[in-house]
């Protein structure tokens, strides 16, 4: 056991990741403890560690993973400084899920785009509405994000002027079940999603740029913060229908920095979400295995305060007032977006990414 | 050189694929002519063709596609019979983008769901409309689909009733360009379809089988059937302009095999497509670059005669009257659906697949 670990990546987290040099490893505290080398002493087969990301350890299932988290405190004391390393994507992803399971989420873009109607479409309080999204474009936080170009209506093409963020909660699954958890930043662009969404849904307006936390949560971190989630009616049909309780009470916040300076935007909880996460890989794998290295991201979170600029400012009517006197309805260029996450004293760490034109 | 080929797979095609035992291969005939003995004389690195997919040849590019396109008709005499090998899925797919590119079959499912609008919506003449679609349920040719289940309606969960198929023309991609053409059936559950669809697209209905033929027939073999294409109103912006034409001549069919009486149920042709393959790349790559391995398929081709069970008995209401006096409207357990492709001498091959419950 070595340095005091920073709030929030103490033994109660211990979350996972690849860092450059080295490789797969946890994070504790402000460093990065190298697996590859602990392999042995772990129970894990050879070679488990010793690859650029963590699938093979995600396909060793449950008992592995719990035999791995129950080893690791007592393997802490070769520590690499994070200032040392990069912090890569640390999965290589095989399909990713977007869902859509925030209600105040639903409710609040119904609002905006069908004002006349009924906010929730029939089907939303039946199934996790959901489309599958570009795995090629999901980044990890620090990734520079180029402004996409595209059409923004009808005979118009240039850079999007409505480039928007979403807050999101995903996860990362092994060998049929959810392995950990990431924070996820849904790049969107509103323009071009209006534009080209009927009637396959969103395409290019979200396959941009994802970019994801660079540490993965392992849900054993997560287990105290289980809560109860909303009420849910009509009641789920069997295959949804899930034991215990699954809402995930984890602060989240958005903070915008504009010229260095920084102001907090949104400020939510993941136990708002009206879907919970095994109801969403359950409708996802209802005809199909999951498979190690999967994506699933909740939609955005806008119980509380909205996780997008779209709900915040209602499709730019409304400009948020930031520290420093300024203002924004979307992003510009130069602007920095951070999500951070926390569950008492297990961090989630931060998702960030800065708008390039 | 040996054998005599079978019509459509002689040395004016040559079309790659993956089999078991032997690796990455060249069709020719009705043999397979094994590629990794062969690296150094056809001049690709060690290695390239020693993996079970064809990534690391599509990763190399056009230059060492026509070096080995050039130099494999002098290499032909190691043929191993199909018959003793197993046909794989060729390529490890990235990401899987499924277009809408038919305006035929974009006004028949206009008028099917829309009668009382125009059939054809607002963005459609001016972008090739996709979604993406799920990598891990991509199946070679000869896999057998299992029948979905599903949430068919409000409140109503089974196995999907209105089982469907959709006869397209994909092409893989390598470094940046196309590189080849296989047919594919996006097997479709429209109940499960029509109730999930709205807001985000289509989801579980596309994600649980889309089969593909094995022989990736590269473009070199189809250079000579590239014709012209629909007339284009409005003309496509700057960035969807391709020189030259980009429709390819390629007769397809649709037949259905019943209690072993097969029925051709389809016949068109891709060149109906409104929206060309490098339209379709230029699109979905607008933002991004193109990974050697993803798969980009048309959409359902309706042009001459419809591509889908869907139009072909308007959503039920005509029942097709097949060979042998029976009848369907959507797909029953036993049947088997073979989609056939073929240009002049070079055939794409077919694509089966055979419905169990």
């Amino acid at each position: 056991m070595a340095a005091e670990p920073v709030s929030g990546f103490g033994l109660e987290n211990l979350p996972y990741g690849v860092v450059s040099p080295g490789g797969c490893a946890v994070r504790y505290g402000d460093s990065a403890v190298l697996l590859a080398p602990l392999e042995d002493r772990l129970g894990v087969p050879a070679g488990t560690f010793s690859g650029p990301v963590l699938n093979p350890f995600l396909e060793l299932g449950e008992e592995a993973w719990a035999r791995v988290r129950s080893a690791l405190p007592g393997l802490l004391g070769d520590l690499v400084p994070l200032s040392s390393v990069e912090v890569l994507l640390p999965v290589a992803i095989g399909d990713y899920v977007d869902f859509y399971s925030s209600i105040e989420h639903a409710t609040n873009v119904g609002r905006i785009f069908r004002p006349e109607a009924e906010p929730l479409l029939p089907n939303w309080r039946h199934l996790p509405v959901a489309y599958h999204g570009r795995t090629s474009t999901v980044v990890v936080s620090g990734t520079p994000v180029r402004r996409p170009r595209g059409q923004l209506g009808e005979g118009r093409f240039g850079p999007c002027e409505k480039l928007d963020i979403e807050l999101e909660l995903g996860f990362v699954t092994g060998s049929g079940r959810i392995f950990g958890f990431v924070l996820v930043n849904d790049w969107s662009a509103r323009d071009i999603q209006a534009w080209e969404n009927r009637p396959l849904g969103p395409f290019l307006s979200k396959s941009f740029a994802t970019s994801i936390s660079p540490w993965i949560v392992p849900l054993a971190a997560l287990e105290p913060f289980r809560v109860p989630g909303p009420v849910q009616d009509p009641p789920p049909l069997p295959y949804l229908r899930v034991e215990g309780d699954w809402a995930l009470d984890i602060d989240l916040e958005v903070a915008l920095v504009v010229d260095g300076a920084e102001t907090v935007i949104s400020r939510t909880n993941a136990r708002s979400l009206y879907w919970s996460a095994p109801q969403q890989l359950a409708h996802a794998t209802l005809n199909l295995p999951a498979r190690a290295g999967d994506l699933y991201a909740s939609g955005t979170i806008s119980g509380g305060s909205p996780g997008s600029l779209l709900e915040l400012t209602w499709n730019g009517r409304d400009p948020i007032a930031l520290a420093g006197g300024r203002a924004r309805v979307f992003l510009q260029d130069g602007d920095e977006v951070i999500m951070r996450g926390r569950a008492g004293p297990v961090s989630l760490g931060e998702v960030r990414g800065t708008i390039t034109p």
